[in-house]
């Protein structure tokens, strides 16, 4: 039997937009909050059962593949007491290390490197996945809306990242492009700050796409 | 009267390519190398006359806008003599400072934060460019290739951003989109790394388009 898809901090925009986009995909879609209450609000809102708004650490107990849908400040507190719960599990990271200025968006360094190398650190038993940074978490939440655009996934688990390519396949318009190994994680993240820059100048939301592979 | 594009590195696969695109669009191209009589053999090799081979001195002396066409390795050692010389002009960085090892391709960092940055200290009265990071040499060389892909281009001076926009339009199939200020560089300039990784994997010349712009 296949375990339910976890999305810790699922009441987010980003959270309850990729909430929304797997369960239209036909999975179970457990949807992680530190308030259990309010991850039931935020559950229904998206069209799944009350009891499917859990919190995190049930999200990460009864989940796999686990979503990691928090803002970077929130991310370390988050994951540290859930790495027994996601040992052994899929964990793909959406995170990104954004801060914004006079100047628009950027990226301020990360000691592990990226966000989801700093999230491998805390979590060294699971296979963590760096993955939907940049996919805008309003049009994920606008449910007809058909993107164009690619999620570009890196990883060092192979198989991890090959399941997480399926689910971005999934959804209409994504399509997963296995980019790399984790260490690329910068990379990824990063170009979320470019394409927000892009957002702010053009009043759009921008995404990428990788040209030449078939 | 208008100048003509100076290339520096310009006997280099980058700078080659480059030179010949520009060539074809219509621009006077020439093509600096540290020896101008290697200069002179890679400007007949592009269809330039073989007086457009010169020193990269003369390149920087006579051109503008200038591209920057050199491993990083080199850069510094090119670009200090040249500060004078490029004084007001526009300096495209097309440097990517890549690394390779059992991994795949990387980006190692760079104290100024981009090789881009890094060109823009060390040429303070430039109008520093970053763009052409991620298009392919080997396309660039084949004359009758039609591209699908952006050129994403950053700066700080706007009118400097647009003109090199404006060149990325020229070259069929390519578009030049601005992303932001020159402090994005290092993501541009790190997407190269990403783009050889799926090169590798899928055997490509991989290019990079943005989505969501019209």
């Amino acid at each position: 039997m296949s375990r339910p898809i976890g999305i810790l901090g699922g009441t987010g925009p980003q959270g309850r937009g990729i909430a929304l986009r797997l369960r239209r995909t036909g999975h179970d879609v457990l949807l992680g909050s530190r308030d259990a209450g309010r991850a039931a609000g935020a559950a229904r809102d998206v069209g799944l059962p009350e009891d499917a708004g859990v919190t995190n650490q049930q999200a990460a107990e009864r989940g796999d593949p686990v979503f990691v849908a928090v803002p970077y400040a929130g991310m370390a507190r988050l994951l540290t007491p859930l790495a027994a719960a996601l040992d052994g599990k899929v964990v793909v990271s959406c995170v990104n290390h954004l801060a914004f200025d006079d100047r628009g968006p950027h990226t301020p360094p990360v000691e592990a490197g990226s966000a989801a190398q700093e999230a491998a650190g805390l979590l060294p038993g699971a296979r963590v996945v760096c993955a939907f940074n940049s996919v805008s978490a309003p049009l994920l939440l606008r449910p007809d809306h058909v993107f164009d655009e690619d999620v570009l996934v890196c990883g060092d688990d192979p198989a991890a990242v090959e399941q997480v390519v399926g689910l971005a396949d999934e959804i209409d318009g994504l399509r997963g492009v296995p980019v790399g190994p984790l260490r690329l994680a910068a990379t990824v993240e990063a170009l979320t700050a470019v394409l927000i820059a892009v957002n702010t100048r053009y009043r759009t939301h921008a995404g990428v796409r990788i040209t030449g592979v078939a």
